[in-house]
């Protein structure tokens, strides 16, 4: 039996509950039960605030998923999603000490869907979206975000956007170009793809072309999705049409959030000098990390932990809800996404940085607090 | 500020997320979560029965509320629920090694809490429903186990039910009166009286009047409830009409799930000799025991922890759950319930049973133990 299989039997589970208040005699029952317990209730009754005080709602955070999008799995289902949300939920703790809940959700249909979540706001101070398939999770998303007091994040965009625009700010340190005048190739215009641009876009970058299945998605195309119509408005600037080697002739950067092996050694010999690769499909990259460098990439990013610059949302999301959670932030706001990445870019000092090492290690603790506490100011200013 | 309050405000929560798997180093990682974890999602995919050995589902139980009638306090709304749900799950946690999740339900639409618990059911090993308000509880409880493939208890009925049998059982070795001769008064009709009379009624008694608001409750009765109707077919068997007063004359156990101090003590001493008052109304009993003792009553039992015989739910529902999770069941059956009840009184011997000693301590983890195995024992025959 493979090794990670062998072990989830051993573990049966990678979480569990565990008590913060004593259970030892009946004067412990009689403070943390009846009738002690009544107190709490009254308070929370007259002031619904005080549930971020009495319980452990001001650290919970309800990780969700309906399992349409599981990995790269695709449309397994919530059932076969639950071992990815234990290990996000055991991700959020160890990183961030926040209280992740998984939550599968038995139904595609988008308002049962943000129903339900809505159903539940009570019990959480913030929702994580998880492995959910585009374009629903746009309107997932969206539809939650207009609806509930409680931040709403769908991390697979955000969460990815955050620890691209991170890398990508540590290696333009590195090249000296500044954002307006560096040319971006986004490869896979999906839930992350979209994200990324977004906010890079805020972020000052303003040359981005998207690529889809069949090519740079421009103004007029024929057969856009509507998120690409979208798109389309405010990227592209050129209007470039053609295939995803003609749009990396003479780029700066190649965004990689499609599939495996799609990007040639000629498409990266073909970009500017000083190129930057980061090819962020899992498990097997857009282009292996040695291919890349031989063809004469400057710096290399993957999403895997065993090459160097590892691009992964575990560097962002648990501080960022511990910063969230902290601040009692209402909604995650794009500033926030910005103070994220430069917190993450930031770890790293200008005598540190190299092509090799434009990102900290995604199980540095020390990163998710310099994350938390840049999330939390953000909020209070 | 009041102790229990002062100390909610400490703990900030009263449960939180603990790890069971080690996320120290990349390899770790690599395991728990991305890439490893995909093999996981895949068994379950094939065959969906594996999430009870690859995820913690086996383990878990939802402590689901909808905050419509929560302690004596009423419908306080969900929000306000939580802090005794925190408490439930801390419970199920320290007696039966349970991982409880607290889930309060913004609705108080049968159906719409019905469909959202349905949406939510791959994430748990069991539903255990509480303080939610009758008759609604009825109908929610019969269409969720009509509906799903795990085990669904609502505590305040069965929990309630299987400690007054247990109680009741334990009386009754003293006084030697056989069930089927026994005369019972149960006052308060709602959730708990009626799952009382029926499991009752199980475990062979015969002759129980139940008794509402305004007196007995008998066939033929004007203005009935639908529930109550029900009760009157298989309770009163001489069709009493009359009040709590008259019902109580020559009966031999005084069950009450009721409210404060509705019971004098002249209505004990109109009792059999050798009369049983469980009197569970908290935080007040329908009458205080040494003012039923003084009346005459030979066995006085209540809710509460500072007098004996406290008969209190969680003698029953962490080992109950513990015996129905470890045995993989998928509904409980009354005679689950009926072996809960005995476990618990039987826990006690003919050599320590006396009129102040016939529940054992609600904080008894043998207690717990003892009911697991029962409860499994009788799931597996």
């Amino acid at each position: 039996m493979e090794p990670a299989l062998q072990k989830h039997y051993e573990w049966r589970g990678k979480y569990e509950i565990s008590l913060r208040a004593p259970l030892e005699n009946a004067q412990d029952l009689a403070l943390a039960y009846t009738p002690g317990v009544a107190l709490s209730c009254l308070e929370i009754e007259k002031d619904p605030e005080k549930s971020f005080e009495l319980t452990r709602r001001w650290n919970t955070v309800a990780v969700i998923t309906d399992g349409t999008a599981v990995l790269g799995l695709g449309d397994i289902g919530p059932l076969a999603a639950m071992p990815v949300m234990e290990g996000k939920a055991a991700l959020f703790k160890k990183f961030g000490d926040v209280d992740a809940i998984p939550i599968c959700i038995k139904s595609k249909v988008v308002d049962v869907i943000v129903e339900t979540i809505a159903l539940l706001e009570d019990n959480f101070g913030g929702i994580n979206l998880e492995d959910i398939s585009a374009p629903r999770c746009f309107e997932i998303e969206q539809k939650l975000i207009d609806r509930l007091n409680i931040p709403v994040f769908h991390d697979d965009q955000h969460g990815t956007a955050i620890v691209t625009l991170a890398a990508v700010t540590n290696a333009l340190r590195l090249t000296g170009r500044p954002p307006a005048e560096t040319r971006i190739v986004v490869n896979g215009a999906g839930a992350a793809g979209i994200a990324i641009i977004r906010l890079l876009q805020k972020a000052g970058y303003v040359d981005i072309i998207a690529c889809g299945r069949d090519g740079a998605i421009y103004k007029g195309k024929d057969g856009l999705l509507e998120s690409h119509v979208e798109l389309a408005k405010t990227t592209n600037p050129r209007n470039e049409k053609g295939s995803l080697a003609d749009a990396m002739k003479n780029a700066d950067i190649f965004i990689g959030v499609s599939g495996p092996s799609c990007v040639t050694q000629d498409m990266v010999r073909s970009m500017n000098k000083k190129s930057i690769v980061l090819a962020m499909a899992n498990p097997i990259p857009e282009i292996m990390p040695d291919l890349a460098k031989e063809a004469g990439a400057y710096i290399v990013g993957t999403g895997r932990s065993d090459f160097p610059n590892q691009v992964n949302n575990s560097s962002a999301f648990p501080g960022l809800f511990r910063g969230v959670l902290d601040a009692r932030a209402r909604v995650i706001t794009d500033e926030m996404k910005l103070a994220a990445a430069k917190a993450i870019a930031e770890y790293i000092t200008d005598a540190e940085l190299t092509p090799e090492y434009i990102m900290p290690d995604a199980l540095n603790r020390d990163v998710a607090n310099a994350v938390a506490k840049a999330v939390y100011d953000c909020s209070k200013n």
